[in-house]
């Protein structure tokens, strides 16, 4: 399923070229325009997905490997001294193509905080408790 | 296999007390204790990987579907308007538990930023050329 007005589909496609870092007959993977950080790479699946929750089982499945296979060679070829991996699911949390994409963003020791890390709050104990409790019921 | 020394292994077999939201045969989810925002979950497996790069292939397919659905049950329990998925590799990435696990980070429109997106940058287009031939190259 291909959406003509997605242009995450239609550079999976091949459509719209790209710096390919990796293909296989489900995922494209291109480094990102936008860079955080030195070979920021995108990981789309050639199929079209809005987020996370929208995945296939079979799209599901094979990300995580393809973010590994990535992020090593990210080790070995950029020397990164570490990697995120980043997914946004809803403009709330800064997704801005409204095609599913894995952030694969090297780290390196010599740069501070290309991507920042988020400031943890104080939890109360009591919240915690009763925000486990909707949750956990929530769970299908 | 479950390492004595590592406390998220000892979570993950419910030898520490946490707030469990969801678990399954290879999986425990627990509220994060020092949240980035209302109901930050964190996903563990409950066999010890370092990181990404060291999940078998049974546990790298599993994880995409269970942050699926405890983003979707954030959603309808938390009243979020989106959430992130974030995975960090490595001390340069900020990981300090060194055992594999995701953030599932609900996100609200009514607060800006509890996790703070990367600067990009402006890439060179033949920088990224040469970015891509390396890591094409290394990519197995």
């Amino acid at each position: 399923m291909k959406k003509e007005d997605c242009i995450f589909c239609r550079i999976a496609a091949g459509d719209i070229p790209s710096e390919t870092v990796y293909e296989d007959d489900d995922y494209r993977a291109i480094l990102d325009l936008g860079p955080a950080s030195r070979g920021h790479t995108l990981i789309l699946p050639k199929e079209h997905f809005r987020d996370v929750t929208e995945l296939s089982a079979h799209y599901a499945a094979g990300i995580l490997p393809v973010a590994a296979k990535i992020g090593e060679a990210m080790k070995k070829a950029l020397s990164c001294d570490g990697f995120n991996l980043v997914q946004n699911n809803g403009e709330a949390a800064g997704q801005t193509v409204m095609h599913f994409h894995m952030h694969v963003i090297p780290r390196y020791n010599s740069e501070t905080a290309p991507i920042a890390a988020w400031e943890p709050h104080k939890a109360d104990p009591e919240e915690l408790k009763q925000i486990r409790e909707q949750l956990a019921a929530a769970i299908e």
